[in-house]
């Protein structure tokens, strides 16, 4: 039996898990907390490894999911946020090393993408567009059948594509990004930008408004809630159209928790689409919905990415 | 020994040659008016094939290039500009059953980028990025080895990426497109417009005014002349950032004639698209270069092409 073990290292917790190659539930699944700020954070995720080895069985390979920037080709974490202790970490080798196993590594957006084209929404799909939106814009691509990474394995950062060159500063510092419109964080800070100006709104000016009780003011019919969607909507749109016009999908999937508020968003993004994809081929038989696999899908993706280097 | 014949359907001339698998020289080349508003073209791109087969050889494959839209996997012309005849037009399979070979067709910019990664510039690379600057804007992406053709054969379409929504209006009718900014149409464009504005120029109100004699202006220090092409450069920084941050290539491929105006263009080009680069490792060993192929890319690209589809 051939067994992949794959890992996921989230913000808040470090999941591990063994599959068998035919089955997409796993043998055995782990769950720690990353406790990013206390030393051992190498030491908690061997732990969280070592629980999900089946006994007795080799490993054939070791997928791992981590957020960016890394490096793939070398298995280099770069400066994942809030986790000082794997900035420029050689992560792949040192498990490689550790397990006696192949290490594979790829940012958690690419691997939520590959886990849908392979598992979720994208399985009858060879050219998939996946799309995270939550805290920030992700993209994870595949094109004929295969993983985009790029040259620097940087590709598919689609969240800082340029939507407008004098929108509005976007986290990672440069003008104009997708994310700078259509994140959650974007929402809610245009949200506040409005209410400064005087617009009336139920909204109450805090810095920790979130975009979840924006959504609850629109379903209310609070103007200034809906409007905030409509424009992250609009720059979906815009975003999406250039997207269509470089990679041509035949799926576009929306994964992450805005995406889940439904006609809220999605309704100005579709006519924003429409109004700006240049020739309607790219619309034939496009199929545009939301991610299938939730919570797993970063599991999967790692799992998916180990199997699909190792020819499996 | 395997004989590969390459077709390359331009506006003024349609070109064809025979290649043997170990030369990048043909064994026979032949070129004739395209003559679009004539009747018989089909007759005539059959009669200019003819004339480059092999004597005694069978012909492994033909590989076709057309200005789009097309259809690369049904090898249907959809509507080339100028050329009604060839309009929702079976090309593929009318050449296929005519001369009993495969036939594989995809748009021209496409295959300058394919034979630039095969044969020219980019011969050392795997991920490339091939951008064409004249009448229009175009593009060719090889990633990981493998020309980018999308699902509907519409990838790539580089051109029409988004670059500023409000922006003016593109030749294809949509608002904002990197072409609108910075092909040789657009920088006359928005010459015209200054002048109209009453900017000071040794330029001429003239709506035949071209992208060549406003270099020539800007080489003699005409300050008009001079800002349209640092306007060009400034957008096509813009949009190449976003295609860094799409596609992650290892080489930049300039090839069409506005791109041989050098560093009137380029100048702002590289200051352009260093500020919107979001990550610096983008740029970290990426070659930004010209095309090395000129006119014969057309005619190599779709050779390549048929070579990589038939696995030579």
């Amino acid at each position: 039996m051939t067994t992949i073990v794959a890992v996921d290292i989230g913000g808040t917790h470090m999941r591990a898990a063994s599959y068998s190659q035919d089955d997409i539930k796993p043998i055995k699944y782990q769950r720690i907390r990353t406790l990013a700020s206390e030393p051992g954070g190498f030491e908690r995720l061997i732990d969280v490894i070592e629980a999900v080895l089946p006994q007795g069985e080799p490993v054939a390979g070791i997928g791992i999911g981590s957020p960016g920037p890394l490096d793939p080709h070398t298995g280099y974490l770069l400066a994942p946020p809030n986790n000082p202790q794997f900035h420029n970490f050689p992560l792949g080798e040192k498990l490689s090393k550790h397990f006696g196993a192949q290490t594979f590594l790829d940012n958690d957006a690419n691997l939520a993408g590959l886990a849908e084209y392979r598992y979720g929404a994208g399985k009858e799909h060879s050219n998939v567009l996946y799309l995270t939106i939550s805290t920030g814009v992700g993209g994870g691509v595949i094109l004929a059948d295969k993983l985009l990474q790029g040259h620097h394995g940087l590709a598919a950062e689609l969240g800082h594509i340029i939507v407008d060159p004098n929108g509005p500063l976007c986290p990672c510092g440069f003008a104009g990004h997708l994310e700078a419109y259509s994140s959650g964080p974007a929402i809610a800070k245009y949200v506040l930008g409005e209410l400064e100006s005087g617009t009336k709104s139920v909204l109450k000016r805090d810095v920790n408004l979130s975009a979840k009780e924006i959504a609850e003011a629109a379903g209310q019919g609070d103007e200034l809630a809906i409007k905030a969607y409509q424009r992250a909507g609009e720059y979906l749109g815009i975003g999406v159209a250039t997207m269509l016009h470089s990679f041509d999908p035949s799926i576009v999937i929306f994964g992450g928790g805005v995406s889940q508020v439904g006609s809220l968003l999605f309704d100005s993004f579709h006519v924003s689409l429409k109004k700006r994809v240049f020739h309607p081929r790219y619309l034939e038989d496009l199929v545009i919905t939301t991610a299938q696999l939730g919570d797993d899908a970063g599991l999967l993706g790692a799992r998916a990415l180990a199997e699909m280097k190792l020819g499996l």
